[in-house]
Order: structure tokens, then C-alpha cells, then sequence
């Protein structure tokens, strides 16, 4: 192929109606026209930047890495909060400097980050409330339209990072929470598979999909035990089918996380599952 | 044109939020980044095969013939259930091997069908959980991308196929239910258009929006008659105008089946209709 | 850039889930395979044409001149009311003659509209009841291939144009209602930036977007009061942050109408508004 296809993908708090949405990707296509753009979600909690922080996080590893990723989750918009790119070796990155880049800054061998503080590359007299059609998005389709990252503002080393998860960490167990209940009611916990190597340190691991190839770490552990509110489930397991219907399950989702599902059936109503809830994962070795 | 347009069509249970459709979509634009994406509907009800082969059999018909249907309703995964993709003079499919297909491969003259048994075209490692991102989309972004049915696995005869629909046909009376009730409330049955032709004998007579040209075969039946919980209307009509604002109305669908509607309203909440309800269409020939 | 790529938007009433979006994809791409679908919104309330209109309006000025808009929110499909097309400096759209095309006409230097009275840019044998499908959709593939406004059909010069919004207009005060409320709460009024230069008179002057590069207008008057139910918020501000948490907030919103929000909160329910609502800005000068 000649020329690479310049890919725009779109995470947002918009929601599905309204207008905010089309008028960004109008924006985008009236700067860079051939440019793909990717409807990520755009249904992020209003302005709930762990949950935009987390699905970015998910998302990306799986792009081409001259992709552009534009987020706009941004309940400080028109405040003293700078806008930001970002370029890493697996992705670029357009959004505001409030921490939703923060998984992408801690698994990059390397970053660069400018604030866009380069009004040539935003749209004349941008507002105070919408800086997603005034900023970012210009900003996004320069970027995958073939501009530097040098070009759109000036260098800075120290973008908004988010705290690590509070895991607790011992010889015979760890604690984290409930961070995602996903469509199907399955709960997604804050532990990674990686995490559960770790000592007796807290320390902060994060989970990259690029390692996935490697064999799974835990699972010669059928013994391990998972208690969650009221309930306690024996052992750890491959896929949902390996219970009976209706009862539950703990396994390691396909995005490396602890998981606890119900086979056919809803964990998130089936155990009452909500978003904090405590989860505890024993274990020997 | 020098080169076609690579096409894939998603239609996925994944809702709106959430991140396994972008991740489905990294996949296939690292894999065969010229190819278009086109978002069918993610809000299949979870695990509902039935609906997805009713989506799908309704859009997959008004698409060029090299598209690539990708439909990732999978509550067997992990599971025993094969992946495939199907060949079709009319479309190209990719899913797993659960009877998401069975309209696809009825109305079809001739099909190939393949079990997803070749790992040179799956991710590294795949997981047990998330065949979509693993199995079904690099095989729809290689398909879509050149590669032949043949080299992604072995032919296969048994695809599975899920029962017809239950109708009863009399001379007098086809019985039938309410399978789908639209965004409008307006509710739709599984007695087709070619249904009604049948006469004392059960058979299921796909239908082909291609044969949508053929003259309507039963509107000289103004007598026709349909019997739905307490109601009954009289007639069928061609639109919903036909008959005042807020009363009931029967017609054929824009798909061609039997539908019942409320001129400028909803028939869901004002006939109280919910799946499954039965229908019943008196007619007279 | 050898050939402009032709761009299509699509606003539906027909929501995220069924095959009406799906179908009419299919339908565009069969005609026009090059054409880029760009989905605004598929989440209209059912056959509401102002929602419709109104988020059009927000939208198409910042797409390029050539893009097709598809506009298929149609309580009147089957009945008298016609199918057109529109050409304008500022872009093309398909849609019902019902109003919903008012505010790119009022807006526009020039026009020209046909009705599609030319079936040979239809699908055979239309249906009655989706002619986003059978009409609309080729239309638009057909306009966004290359084909001249003037072969689609008649030219007409009497397209429906819906009553202007009912603004009540003295020295002292502009009374407005509440005319959408967004994802986040906030509260859109039908009081545009343009509109409060009127005196007493009242004289409807649409926003046009590519007006905004002017200086706001009324900031001067800090000591402007807006009065919404039983709430007086005191002063227009530039943005959300500029009042404490919780508190509501008067502004500017940054598609120019006056906007009522709650900084970190919701608008719609701290303050209780619904659409239709009174909103009155008292003003000096």
C-alpha cells in the first residue's frame, strides 16, 4: 500500500445522542478527510475519567501504532487543565492532561508529551465548554494527517498521572475491587494477572496484552479461592462452561483480570455486584 | 474502480459501552487496515442467537456479495461449539458454529462452510473467554483482506441450523408470534409474506428481500383478518396512514412480514404486545 | 488528493439496536461503495423532526461542503408528503419535505431542492413503510457518487418549513423555552447569542456557526439575570467552573445558545427542567 491509512478512533462521554459527537468527527473530516475514524464508545459515565482511563487502556495495545486515540472526558474543561499528546511506540494519544493517559504513560518504554498550546492547529476563537470540537479533534486530525507532535505545543514532562490501584498485597492473598461490570453482568476486578507474582509489596504492575503469549502464571493453583461479599469460589478456571448453569465462577478475563462470572447468567444481579466492592483473591504456591 | 472495497459488518451482544468492540476493530485494522467497518448493531440481547440471525438475515441481503458478515453472539465459548465462515454467492460470514447462520445457509443455492481450524489465522495464544478478539476477527480481516475459505480451515457439511419457526397453516388461518417489536414499538411476526402461500403443510419458506420486486401476493385480500390478543383488525393495509391516528393497523413489513402497528403511536405499549405472543392471520383466497 | 472522498451522515429515529441502520448502510455501500458513512445519530425520539432538525442544524456546518446529509425521521413514509433533496453552499441533503431541512434553508445564501420524483435513483419497487431504504438511501449514494441534483427530479421552491421558534422580545427580556437538554444535564435553550441584539421586535435570526469567530456579544452585561422556575442565577459566565460546585451556572453554550447547567452536576435534575420549559434573560445595556 502506498500510503498508510490514517486511523482516528473516538472515546467520549457524549452519549449516543446529541450532537456533540458528529460535530467532532465533522471537524476532524474537514481537516483530514481521509482519515478512519473508530467509534471506540461513547457511552463513558459523564465525565468519569477511571472508566475512560481503563477502556483506552484495553483498547489500544490491539491498534496499529500510528493510530491517533482521541479522548474526550473532560470535566475540566475551560479550567487551568492543559490540554495534551502524547506519542509512544504503540500509539498516539489526544486529551485533556487529567490522567486518563496514565496506563498508557506507565507502560510506554518511552513518551514524548507536548501541551497544545499551539493555537495554529485549533479552530479560530475556540469555546470555554467544548474544547472537543476545538481543540482535540483539530488537534487529532493534524496529527494523523502527517504533523509532528512537535509541531502542536511545547514539550512537557510531567502530564497528570492517575494514583495506581490500592491493592492489597501478602503471601496469601490479594485485595482489590470491582472496576468494570461489563454487558453480560460479568465483574472485572482491579487484580491483574500480573499483580498476583508480587510479595509482600504493593506493587503496581500493569497488565500489557503484548504479553499475552506467555503462558497463564496462576493456574496450577486449582486451589485457589476467591470470596467475594458472601461468596467463596473453590478454584480458579479456564471458561465459564466448566460450572454448572447458573452458578458462579472465578477466571482470568481476556484482558488478564481477575473475573467472576455466572455461567449463563448475570454475576452483577445473581451475587449483587457492584462498582468498589472489596474482592479477595487466596492462593497457594 | 481498481480494487474493491474491503467490507466488514459487525453485529455483536457487546452493547454500547465498554471496550471488547474497539478491541474487535484494533484487531481487524492492524490485520487488513484498508478495510471498511461498518457497525450493524451491538445491542443484540445477550446470548439472543435468534435475534442476531434475524438481524443478520434482514441486512446481510442489501450488501455487495464480497462483504464480510462478522457475528460474535457466542454463549458457547470455550465450549465445545466450532467457529466458522460460510461462502455464500450473496455474502461471506464469519461466527461461531451455533445457528446464527441457519437463514444464511437456507436461502443460499449453494454454500462452503469451514471449521476455524487453522491458527495461522488466529491471535497468538487465544483466550477461552473472548474468541471475538482472538479467532472471529483476525479470520474476517484476512477473509475480507484476500485470503481464500479454503486456507482458513476444513470444509465441513454439518453447520449447525436452528429449528424452523412454529407455524401453524391451515386452509383457513396461519398462526404465528411476535418476534421482534422495533425502536417505534411496532411489532413484527415470523409469517412471511411467502408463508401465507402454504397451505395445509408446515413449511418454511424463507424469505428473500431479493425476490422483493415479485408483485404482493394477498392484498386483494382486504378481507384478511388479524386476530391478536383481545384484538382484532380488520383488513391489511399498505401504511400506517391508512387508518386514524392511534388505532391499530396490519400491513407487510419493509422486510415482508406480517406486521402490526399503531398509526402514529406505539402497538408494544398500546396493544400491550410482548415477544412470543401469538398471532393469528384469517384470510380468504 | 486525486478525487474528493464523498462523505455521508446519517440521523435516524430508528436507535441502536434492530436493522434499519444496518439495511440502509448496505444499501448506500451496494451504490457507492468509496462513500465514508459517518453515524451522527441514530438516538432521535421516535418522529421527532425538531430534535431532528435541531441537531442537523448543530452539525452539518462543520462537515466539508460536498457531504450528503441523510436525514430518515419520517412519521409521514407512505403518505402525500415528499421525499427532496437539497443543494446548498454549505453542504447536500436528502430527507422528508417536513420541516426537518428548516434551518439549512433559512440559513443558506442560496438553495435548490427537487423532489425525488425520478425512480430510476430507487430501489425497484419501493415499499410503503421504509423508504430510508428504498428512496433516501439510493438517493443519497447516488448524490454523494457524483450524480447532479437535477437528474434525482423536479425542482420545487415550496419545501416545508417548520414556524420559527416562539421568542417573546422587549427591551428588558428575551422568554425562551428549554429545547434540549444534553447527556450531561444541561440545558439548551432556543435563546441564540444572535437573538438578544433584537429589540423589540421579534425577529428569528438563526445561529450560524461560521459566525462565532466574532467576539461575543453581551458579556459586557455581567449583570445579566436569567430566570428559570423558581431559580435566578445572576450574571452570564464563560464557563462551568467559574461557580462553586453544585451551583448553577448561566453561560454561553458553545454552540451559542444560552445554556444552563450545574457545575459537576446535572441541571436537569438539581434544577428540575424539562423540555419546553420557560427560560427568561433579563438584560441591560
Amino acid at each position: 500500500m502506498a500510503a498508510t491509512v490514517p486511523i482516528i478512533t473516538l472515546i467520549t462521554d457524549f452519549g449516543g445522542s446529541g450532537s456533540y459527537v458528529g460535530v467532532m468527527k465533522g471537524v476532524i473530516l474537514s481537516i483530514t478527510p481521509q482519515a478512519r475514524l473508530v467509534d471506540i464508545t461513547h457511552q463513558i459515565n459523564p465525565q468519569d475519567i477511571q472508566q475512560a482511563a481503563s477502556v483506552l487502556a484495553t483498547v489500544y495495545p490491539y491498534f496499529p501504532a500510528h493510530t491517533v486515540h482521541l479522548v474526550v472526558v473532560d470535566p475540566g474543561v475551560g479550567g487551568a487543565r492543559r490540554p495534551i499528546a502524547v506519542e509512544t511506540p504503540h500509539g498516539r494519544f489526544v486529551a485533556p492532561d487529567n490522567g486518563v493517559l496514565t496506563q498508557v504513560l506507565l507502560r510506554a518504554e518511552r513518551w514524548q508529551v507536548v501541551a497544545l498550546d499551539n493555537p495554529a492547529f485549533w479552530r479560530a476563537a475556540p469555546s470555554h465548554t467544548f474544547h472537543g470540537r476545538d481543540i482535540f479533534s483539530p488537534v487529532a486530525a493534524h496529527l494523523a494527517g502527517g504533523r509532528a507532535l512537535s509541531e502542536l505545543g511545547t514539550a512537557i514532562d510531567d502530564p497528570v498521572q492517575l494514583a495506581p490501584p490500592q491493592l492489597e498485597v501478602t503471601e496469601r492473598f490479594i485485595r482489590g475491587r470491582v472496576v468494570h461490570i461489563d454487558h453480560f453482568g460479568n465483574v472485572l476486578t482491579d487484580i491483574t494477572r500480573l499483580s498476583w507474582l508480587a510479595d509482600a509489596t504493593v506493587r503496581f504492575e500493569p497488565l500489557d496484552p503484548r504479553l499475552e503469549a506467555q503462558p497463564p502464571l496462576c493456574f496450577e493453583a486449582a486451589s485457589a479461592r476467591v470470596s467475594f461479599g458472601w461468596h467463596v469460589i473453590e478454584g480458579m478456571r479456564h471458561n465459564y462452561g466448566e460450572v454448572p448453569a447458573k452458578r458462579p465462577v472465578a477466571l482470568i478475563s481476556s484482558s488478564g483480570e481477575l473475573e467472576i462470572a455466572v455461567n449463563q447468567g448475570s454475576a452483577q444481579n445473581e451475587l449483587g455486584a457492584k462498582l468498589g466492592d472489596p474482592v479477595t483473591l487466596f492462593f497457594t504456591r
